[in-house]
């Protein structure tokens, strides 16, 4: 299994996929936006901050423990720091698998721990 | 909701977003790739056909029965058709929508239902 962990200060590019095998059935992407609302409150944008080494440890250990169930075949994570705008996106996961089930459930499951365990934490910015 | 729904003889290239909503927090794209093996046979790829206005007609329908528990922002599905070789894309979805639980959760059942109510077949085509 592939996995990269990227963290940016710049807008999100998805990095290419690092290999194509003849048994993937499924790529999915997931692209997390900054809305413009967070609870009662109008946003300008969100201000990400992360302890870099650690999130690492946290993906990969995720990432080890989801992969026993769905088996993805690649991962690939990259999340924005610093400060995003509205309609920008703060997260990209690409998950590819031998089959759809396997990728869509890795995929909501990876960000649902990640918003759980992972130290990278947001700051609300309201809009100007 | 904005809801595309095209077919293409040619790889599959995704449209633009047809907008951008302050409100939108997840966009999630699948890609349907055709792998080497289906069963015990190796393909060399997949011959798609489509009975395209009833294809239509079931992606509307379905699209509407979903939207009514998922609330998607905007639908976008491109399907290819004719010869497909193993690692092309046969099938591309976007889902935008506030949440990431309403996406992938509308994303996969999308597909479950395509799978079963839209008329496209595949024919296999042994590996040369």
């Amino acid at each position: 299994m592939d996995i990269e962990v990227l963290f940016t200060d710049g807008p999100i590019t998805p990095p290419p996929r690092t290999r194509t095998l003849r048994e993937t059935g499924a790529v999915v992407e997931f692209h997390g936006i900054v809305r413009a609302t967070e609870g009662d409150a109008q946003l300008g944008g969100l201000f990400y901050e992360a302890y870099e080494p650690m999130a690492r440890r946290e993906f990969d250990r995720i990432i080890s423990q989801l992969a026993v169930r769905h088996t993805p075949q690649d991962v690939c994570i990259v999340h924005r720091l610093g400060f995003v705008a509205v309609s920008e996106a703060s997260l990209y996961v690409r998950v590819e698998a031998k089959h759809r089930g396997a990728a869509l459930a890795f995929c909501g499951e990876l960000i649902d721990r990640m918003k759980q365990d992972v130290p990278i934490w947001k700051v609300v910015r309201a809009a100007p």
